[in-house]
């Protein structure tokens, strides 16, 4: 059976030759998918790949569409949060069949999905994500996760239901109308090229925004900026002070990162 | 009337060589003020101007002195919020008589301070703002201001609560316990060294956080990192572009920002 996959960038576009990489991929290994990148994925508009209205446009005829299996987003960047409020009430009956895959950026567009409980919103690899030292493997995961092989999934996901964010994402989305009910949710974050005074921040901003999870999970800190003096603290220290400071529980590490190792983590229950 | 005034620093510490040149202009031009730094703010602890329990120690015995008439703030940096919600609790009668001065990271404290009615937070200049170009007239203008002298402050304040803030401190105080009931107030913000995309970023946040304010006024953004591409759209056009999508009065430029113009701001009515 085919799987039909539409590949889109609600934030910043995709290189031609990262798309190319994964076309080819897809085309030696999985025959049974079918692969494309919407041309708005290549568009340049400024920051994004294409204005706000050529953005949503493709998302919303692509989730519309019926004969598309899951969106797979191609990059993160920034943008998403620019369309996906204005994305939720055109999205239609198809669009409630579809997985949509991605992180980082689309983290805004994922949680938008999870509040208004349209489809399979998935944290994983981006297309783009084949660049990547490894990142061969990371696509291969994301392919055989679509077509539905069997794939290792991040582990110690448990009864509970489970979402995935980068942090930064997450501290814009709480008290936004797109943020979903976290409540009794074990929440599993990354972050990528912040100072650690600014994950500090963003630790603050989040444990006192997020009362009633179930408890959070730290991703990997990668590309932390040099600063001018040490913070004088761990990532995961600060993210077990924080959590001891509002009651929220520290379940420990999570296999989650802007790397070709950041597993896939299907929001909700397993 | 003398006016004593106590410099702490509440985020990272300040320089000796800026403090001993508010202390000489203090000596030189104003004979009708006691100014001392409180020995905390050269303190050295990773990021901080002393440890967290240091920082708050000094904090509270300063606001708890009746001998001291204002606190101001020798630095920002990053901390305040760490402070900020063990001090309320703790701070009694002596604390509710003074004026409280400073910006950017101390916003965190200002608007604790605000939301439980505990003294006069004010938005202006840093002691170390001295090193600024034009950064004599700033802290002569301070400290014209906290003795009684009459300054000019941000122009257009109205009849309306007014408050002034980082845009990044405003964004990670919103939803915690520190967060002011901001319902009819202009809201004052400004930014320095973040990126157009972060700017946009935080402005999505914010003004979905601040629904029922009067309006929002936008000081200067400064210092915007270069990126790989330009982001396509102002600092202006952003803070109308998510005022207008939430429904929230853009009301024209302020006069704040990391600079020595930054303008002093009350917080509440006139």
């Amino acid at each position: 059976m085919t799987t039909r996959i539409a590949c889109l960038c609600p934030g910043k576009p995709v290189l031609r030759d990262r798309a190319d990489a994964v076309l080819a991929m897809a085309q030696a290994e999985f025959p049974d998918v079918e692969l494309r990148f919407h041309t708005q994925c290549f568009l340049e508009q400024g920051h994004f790949a294409g204005d706000d209205a050529t953005r949503l446009d493709a998302l919303v005829s692509t989730a519309n569409d019926p004969g598309i299996d899951a969106i797979w987003f191609g990059m993160g960047g920034y943008g998403s949060n620019r369309i996906a409020g204005e994305a939720i009430p055109l999205l239609g009956e198809a669009a409630c069949d579809k997985t949509y895959l991605g992180y980082s950026d689309n983290g805004y567009l994922l949680g938008a999905l999870y509040t208004h409980g349209i489809g399979k919103p998935v944290h994983g690899p981006l297309a783009g994500d084949i660049k990547r030292e490894g990142g061969d493997d990371a696509v291969r995961r994301v392919l055989k996760y679509l077509s539905g092989q069997n794939v290792p999934l991040e582990s110690g996901l448990d009864d509970r239901s489970t979402v995935a964010f980068n942090l930064m994402t997450l501290a814009m989305l709480v008290g936004t109308d797109l943020m979903p009910d976290l409540t009794d949710h074990v929440v599993l974050v990354e972050e990528v090229a912040e100072h650690l005074y600014a994950v500090d921040r963003l630790f603050f901003h989040v444990t006192q925004n997020l009362k009633g999870v179930a408890g959070i999970r730290l991703g990997r800190v990668s590309d932390v900026p040099d600063n001018d003096r040490p913070f004088g603290a761990t990532a995961e220290e600060i993210a077990r002070y924080w959590c001891a400071k509002s009651g929220i529980p520290y379940l420990g590490r999570a296999d989650i990162g802007h790397d070709s190792a950041n597993a896939i983590v299907p929001f909700g229950k397993r």
